[in-house]
């Protein structure tokens, strides 16, 4: 019996199936309670068994008995009569993100796994899916920024090096890009080196606010929330929430850059103050956009929405603040 | 008996006590098999009963009876006799992640909880304790850049506002001390442009470098692998680490400073291109560091380790990568 579970791996990894063990108390629904109670006498003892499953004659599932069903029955009725019908049950192929949404508001300590023929293949304990999926959970935070799910504190670091390399390389790649846009504003920048402080300033708060926005965004996804057709009202309120924190935080960029063009004689304190108060407030709203559309335009591409988005979205926010924060400058200075 | 729940919200959210069931089924230890059996016959046509609790006199948890140990009982057994005696229990003033690290291998579909004289005062679900953990867990990425807890995709967007600005306008004050680290070196980024041109690149790879440090390390705190005297291993694993990916990407973005410097007509092409090497090297060294020992340090001031701790994390790196890199350039050319 043992040797269909040495074949658990032929599942793919993340999917139910990695997750089955054998159904060990199986019957026929023609089975007599006290047939039934009887043989499962000496399996209890060293199993832990808590439902007793019923099947037809080509081993699809019917029908699910617990003990507590067993023991308030009248022993000549067959399992057939005490059985709750037609049990909910998994698929072998689901992804565990789609089993938990089905099974989370559903508690059983057990789920029965059957094929596409109702056949019953094996069993997972809710725990097992659960404890499975916190730890799919906890390896999101590391994924968004190129860390394998796999990695734990105990890997070896030439693996791990191996692992979270090429996202750094490509995050450099991503770098260049932002760093070409500010090599495109060279002279301005060279005119006004004050706008070369603030460029970590306006990165670090459009980083920041596209990262919350990407974070409620794939938590949504991981937890079932996000229905079909929300999309869109989702980053018209990260646009909306980019727009209301960055003119807030703009607002005091924007003095902070008045007061240190004032006192380094700049003469146009103002218009400075300005283009770092627009730059702000559009670049924040773009990035909350972003931060939304990321993940969602990854899984639409078929990918884990989590891997490296976190790389994808700050080069798009870096790109996006720099060219309007010195193409303003470069446009409004002369 | 309902009123001990109405009074549920008295344990402080996070704890073990929130999750609370009332327990249902509750016997003393004298109670014969075929009492238990009768008495319960009603309960369980409208109430899931998963176990029998058995108590003392005191109301103290002695022992856990399944309906299977009653199904193969004798009729006249006391409880006593076939129940498993000093069953698990958990504690309602438990944090919910030490409570999961307690039954995580244990996998019971419902868990007696005792106050501290073992006196039985609740249930909760497993699967409950994992679903919250599930949605703890979640909120994680979102913490790390400031969103609260309970914020979710559909969160009106002005409770949003109001619980994500505050870390955003903390985000700008200390994006002004990498600022100020900028503007210290003012002449040095005067004289030579391209070195602003480079900020970007390595401010992004520092924060990248050090987040994956950060999750990988809250991972670890999460799942509960980080033990006692661990911390200092693990800060030197990352500061290999970022050692080595510093090196490998530093080599990258030195020949990107180096074909820059050259086309450009800057005398000092091999100058700039080592001190991009060496600051980025070192940064991401530090950021490794840092990354690991941001967590840790939030833990160890009481505060929940995932808090904000990317905002904490890039001020960090930014000052440091940024003093070293601008601070060797003003050192080393003339």
């Amino acid at each position: 019996a043992g040797e269909q579970w040495l074949e658990d791996s032929a599942w793919p990894e993340g999917t139910v199936g990695r997750l089955m063990e054998e159904p060990v108390a199986v019957f026929a629904a023609g089975t007599r309670v006290h047939e039934a109670v009887d043989a499962l006498r000496d399996a209890v003892r060293h199993t832990l068994i808590t439902y007793i499953y019923v099947v037809d004659t080509s081993d699809r599932l019917v029908g699910v008995v617990a003990f507590r069903e067993l023991l308030y029955a009248a022993a000549d009725d067959t399992l057939a009569d005490v059985m709750v019908r037609s049990p909910f049950a998994l698929k072998p192929d689901m992804e565990l993100f789609d089993a938990m949404h089905e099974v989370v508001t559903r508690h059983y300590p057990v789920y029965p796994v059957c094929d596409d023929d109702r056949r019953l293949i094996g069993v997972v304990r809710g725990s097992v899916l659960f404890e499975q999926q916190a730890y799919e959970i906890s390896a999101q935070a590391g994924s968004m920024v190129g860390v394998e799910k796999e990695e734990r504190t105990a890997t070896p670091w030439l693996r791990a090096l191996k692992f979270r390399h090429p996202w750094l390389q490509l995050n450099l790649f991503t770098a260049f890009i932002a760093a070409a846009v500010v090599g495109t504003f060279q002279d301005t920048v060279n005119r006004i080196v004050l706008l070369a402080v603030f460029i970590p300033v306006l990165s670090g708060q459009c980083s920041n606010t596209g990262c919350q926005a990407l974070a409620v965004t794939l938590r949504g996804m991981t937890l079932g929330e996000l229905r079909a057709g929300q999309a869109a009202a989702l980053m018209a309120k990260e646009a909306l929430l980019g727009f209301a924190n960055g003119a807030l935080t703009g607002l005091v960029a924007a003095i902070g850059m008045f007061a240190l063009a004032t006192m380094q004689h700049h003469p146009q304190p103002g218009m400075l103050a300005s283009i770092t108060f627009v730059a702000m407030v559009a670049s924040c709203a773009i990035s909350g956009v972003a931060g939304a559309a990321v993940p969602l335009a990854l899984k639409r591409l078929g990918a884990d929405p989590a891997t490296a988005s976190s790389i994808f979205l700050t080069t798009a926010t870096d790109v996006v603040s720099m060219a309007l924060f010195l193409g303003l400058a470069a446009w409004l200075i002369a």
